[in-house]
């Protein structure tokens, strides 16, 4: 503010005439304040997944994903049209071999400093880089790159044979990408964790080796302490007891040479999951002590829960626990094994972050990663049904954001996404796996992928109603109708090939043109909160599907997941409730300290860590263990968007069997407060108008706002942002 | 063979039983002696020519390309079915971080040596590198990578819930790619061109500067000897003297501080094309001497043409040292400005690399680093004819080689190239410039792009041609017809839309659906080569465009390389070399060292160095000036393929006025070396079969062949391999 003062104060001589000026000066003072690196949108993402999901090992081996990588553009042309009333120096940095313009005039060498011209100018920087993302940051006073800049990686500039630059380029240019490198010595490729330093809880010190336990599952660098002698360290790690004490059969043992004349410290430079190490040491190594660094994504925790049950709130912070681990440069499915980017997995991640951190540049980085680039040769991690995620999420990221941007930045490849999978549907009009497409659904004892999979067509009928919504946004009418017809065609068919009127349900599949007879839950729970069903349906799915124990039982939290969703949506909180504390409240009778990949209960003892046929294949930390954070926001505490960013809302809280509970829902602009008892309710909003939608044995009493009685025994207040609105009632 | 014999002598006490299985050991023996680096197809090229196409400078700027640049796949899975009898110690070497796996088991760590165990085992590597191109290099005595190795960049290896690998990932795999990089320790990404010392021929040594001549038109590293003090350098670079001089006009210009306590030598390490170099430093500093690095790439002179006229040996040694200066890690346009790969430049290049050094990998690298990779957002150097080019290239490139591979890694990139295409024809089925096109046909002054050009539709008819061709060579039957039909329509457009018979020739364009009135060498010249006109069309053309003087002149060595084509073509041979003579005979008498971007015989003293609005914008070392060394060995030698890989060939030897030529055509498999006068023909061979067809006054007589009167007054003699024919005539 004292900047701008000052500028008015020095032109406020001729006051009037550049009265306009001004109101536009200050506007571009204020939108322009904070330089940050920018790329191409969405390279910086690409560029270091792949540096993440090469970060796998096996027993030592190095183990990378098995689809096709992409790469950034290594040469971008970066520019800005500025207007700046009095010449000004600028600080340049940049990642790569570059050239800086001024209106199109070059200027020698590799300047780090440049006087920016007084006026109406175009900066541009031209960067070229193999190895890293081309990247560069500009700031003066009021010139600073952001997301203003524009970008291509094609600009076409062809000159004539007078020197006369082309006139018809037809360059598309995007605006720059950025995340939160905002100094001119942070560069982006230079980008590591943070690590602070952990201790063990205990330790079983012997001759040739240190058995250690971290207390819980945690992540990052062992370090070895006072190590002296040359030989060879192994480093067997374990999330269970069990797996570190095996010295075949766990998943991770790093093996290396040390060789040092004076005693020191030596830090591991592979990151690691683990809650047990063992380190064993060659008989002229010595090692004093081993602690650990824990690596972690910098990021606040905005959402809480509290209630009226321990176990529930033991399982909340678990789940938390659970996703702060799994956060990292992006949402990873399990911090011990794949450490990859899978969508279906990443898709509920940034549901729980949504109730958890309400961090975008996680989901939006998590989003452009998985994408990766044209053409499309396959599926998103090759599986089908996690391309369709994909397109889901992308909407719903809007939903809860209301970013816009990144809608446009990622709206061609969703339509060269949603081309491929459209050029793959069989004579029907339906998806069938072809060659090369992996049909996952869910980890299940023989689940069938073959023929017309009901829940794949659900999928696909989704993502096409994101794409018409995205379109929408896009301005894309032609886009609008057309995939909006698509979706219309597709879920009658839904109806037309899979409801079996006996069995009052979907079935899974078709095979060869005729409907199968078997029932499985997938795109009957996914019908539910999709809203595809009538409520006669509803309540035959509910009876015959979700609530019948003949119908084959999902063991993974994945699915759970969904499970639960749908079953919370038909308003069984309670017995959810239930479910969740013996599902997860099973996990942590048997120790866990964050959420498993698989959990069936009637497994025993070191049979809970066996998966893919290996005895410690299991993920005893994978982020879809995580679901009762989502599951507690958004259907006990009960709030959701209702339209995009939060500008409108619905809380309809559900008490499910609790006393009380109280939480925090993050927003994009500030948080939603709630505190729920069977008597009261007080809310408290930063942002938006929230509709607070209750059932009363009484009609309630609010002395901040109106209670309206509305259809189905509901009773309604709207909630204005600022300040706190208390409700007596009773709860049904 | 020794090895071979040892390998019999040791087996052969079971000899009948084990013959088969020696056979086909031997066999592997002879076809995997070599190891070599190998990569993911096209990688390479991409990657390098990245590295090369961002080396221009103009005055000390950075000057990348203007299109976009692609990448190699930075995660490739590399492997090799063998067999062998006994266990082999492997030797491996890797650029970037891998895994090695033996039957999908993988070994732990990075290993460096491998034992191969004996039998029948698939060995697989997978590597990832960002940086640089992943790359392999395993030998053993029986087991090496080479280009029968399989590559992907896609291996779809999903497991299931039990371990097992997914059976249905349709993978397509490729043979590897690979250049000569034929020892462990020379690592692709290392790789450099060679230099050696180059002395000036005069200095003018001043107080502050030396003004250094080379003699001739030179490229590489400026040393500066005993160099000592504190100050700045500054490099004035020149192709001609007024350059060198001028300080602020010259394209090259390099400034750089020097810090040096002791004297000692310098090389500058940006490779810059120049004859002169102005040294010119601060009072502080002192240089005693300079010199330079001459860079180069290291590949045999296999051509050769001598004849009766000291002038033509002249322009062939000078057309030839034209080619060496730009024929790099690619083949370049020019090696002072912007050292770019330029489709339409490249693929002169091509043409006379045929009747120059015969090097594949020159031809194969460019090709590959012209296309990049999908998905096809503009045409080739974002111009039309330039992709054009680049399909009619291909097949050519075929026709000299019967390198059938190169079509098989391509064809998938050819077709998604053509689509790009055939996608941007107007409702006319003709190509027009859309935004973003560059239609350039030629540097000529007031040369219409609009509407419909003639000369693009043509090329686009003969790149159809050569797809329906490649499309044969893939046995893509389909695609075949498809691409045939195309041509065979747009051919017939071609004479509707554009032949005007009362003009006896092609219009250059339609506007708007009405052919315009203006005539132009260009489709006319390529109509007759492509042969794309009657015996009647073609002497109509020859009178009314080619040696029309009111035809616009063609003043590029670029378009004169067709012009004349079209000419010998015709049988012009004795005017043609009178232009030869007058044309590049003019450039030499200006002093030129190497030939030129363009010649106007004209203009006057420094006005020959002007281009592009800029004193000294133009090239005076630009490949296509070097075509006399095409037009001598295809149309006055007179060999050209008539099968793949000269398998077949045709020898049509034309003096043109000369008393005798000879000369050396390179092929696949050996040269042809010719030796003609008025009076007699020798011939020798070392591959193929070849008819030698002349004319002559009287029957000619050949004592080691037979001697074929034929259609046309012509007489033909059957040339076969390894003996040389001498045929006595007269010539007509």
């Amino acid at each position: 503010m004292n900047k701008n003062a000052l500028i008015l104060t020095r032109l406020g001589r001729c006051a009037i005439a550049i009265f306009c000026f001004i109101a536009l000066f200050v506007a571009e003072v204020q939108a322009q304040t904070k330089a940050t690196w920018i790329w191409y949108p969405g390279d910086y993402e690409i560029w270091l997944s792949n540096k993440m999901q090469n970060r796998r090992t096996e027993r030592g081996s190095f183990f990378p994903p098995f689809w096709k990588l992409d790469s950034h553009y290594v040469l971008i042309d970066f520019h800005k049209d500025y207007n700046i009333a009095s010449a000004e120096e600028a600080e340049i940095a940049v990642e790569g071999q570059y050239n800086l313009k001024i209106d199109g005039k070059a200027v020698a060498g590799y300047p780090k400093k440049i006087t920016l011209p007084a006026g109406k100018h175009r900066i541009s920087l031209k960067v070229y880089n193999q190895g890293a993302v081309p990247a560069v940051f500009v700031k003066s006073t009021h010139v600073v790159t952001d997301n203003t800049w524009q970008v291509t990686f094609e600009d076409k500039e062809w000159i004539d044979a007078s020197g006369k630059t082309s006139d018809i380029s037809a360059t598309q240019y995007l605006q720059a990408g950025s995340w939160n490198f905002n100094e001119a010595n942070t560069s982006p490729s230079a980008f590591r964790l943070p690590v602070k330093p952990q201790q063990a809880v205990s330790k079983d010190k012997k001759a040739r080796s240190i058995f250690v336990d971290f207390g819980k599952e945690t992540f990052g660098f062992v370090k070895l302490h006072d190590v002296k002698g040359k030989g060879n360290v192994t480093l067997y790690f374990g999330e269970s007891k069990e797996e570190a004490m095996s010295l075949d059969g766990g998943e991770l043992v790093d093996k290396f040479e040390v060789n040092q004349d004076k005693s020191g410290d030596l830090t591991f430079d592979g990151s690691r999951a683990f809650r047990y190490v063992n380190v064993v040491f060659d008989e002229n190594v010595n090692i004093g002590d081993v602690s650990m660094l824990y690596e972690y994504l910098p990021v606040e925790q905005r959402g809480s829960f509290k209630c009226s049950d321990e176990q529930i709130n033991k399982i909340w912070d678990v789940s938390a626990y659970t996703m702060e681990l799994n956060t990292r440069e992006f949402f990873i499915d399990g911090i011990k094994r794949d450490r990859w980017i899978w969508s279906g997995d990443a898709a509920q991640s940034y549901l729980m972050n949504y109730y958890l951190y309400f961090d975008s540049p996680s989901v939006t980085r998590t989003i452009s990663a998985l994408r990766g680039k044209d053409p499309v040769t396959s599926h998103i991690n090759t599986i089908m049904d996690y391309t369709f995620y994909w397109f889901i999420s992308i909407y719903d990221y809007y939903q809860h954001t209301g970013d816009q941007a990144f809608i446009e930045q990622s709206y061609s490849r969703m339509q060269s996404m949603m081309d491929y999978c459209l050029s793959r549907r069989n004579k029907n009009g339906l998806m069938q796996g072809l060659t090369g497409d992996w049909v996952f659904i869910d980890w299940a004892d023989g689940l069938s992928k073959q023929g017309e999979v009901s829940f794949e067509q659900m999928l696909l009928c989704r993502s096409l109603e994101s794409m018409a919504l995205c379109a929408n946004i896009m301005k894309d009418t032609k886009g609008s109708a057309k995939y909006g017809a698509l979706a219309k065609d597709l879920k009658a068919k839904l109806f037309t090939y899979y409801w079996n009127a006996q069995k009052h349900a979907l079935v899974h599949s078709r095979v060869n043109g005729k409907q199968t007879a078997n029932v499985t839950r997938y795109a009957n729970m996914f019908g539910i909160f999709f809203n595809y069903f009538t409520e006669a349906q509803k309540q035959d799915v509910k009876k015959y599907v979700l609530m019948n124990d003949k119908v084959q039982k999902i063991v993974t939290p994945y699915m759970r997941f969904y499970e639960l969703e749908a079953l919370c949506a038909m308003g069984e909180q309670d017995y959810v409730l239930k479910q969740m504390k013996d599902y997860w409240g099973g996990m942590l009778n048997l120790g866990a300290t964050s959420f498993w990949e698989e959990y069936n209960p009637d497994k025993k003892g070191a049979e809970h860590y066996a998966m893919y046929g290996r005895p410690f294949g299991k993920s005893l930390c994978h982020a879809w263990g995580a679901s009762p954070i989502y599951l507690l926001g958004k259907y006990y505490l009960g709030v959701k968007p209702t339209a995009p960013a939060y500008s409108q809302y619905l809380i309809e809280p559900k008490l499910g069997g609790l006393q009380w509970m109280e939480g925090t829902i993050p927003t994009p602009k500030g948080d939603i407060k709630l505190k729920i008892s069977t008597t009261q309710i007080k809310v408290t909003a930063d942002t938006g108008t929230g509709t607070l939608r209750i059932k009363s044995k009484t009609k309630p009493e609010c002395s901040d706002a109106a209670v309206r009685a509305t259809a189905g025994g509901y009773y309604e207040i709207t909630i204005q942002k600022g300040k706190t609105f208390t409700v007596n009632y009773k709860a049904v």
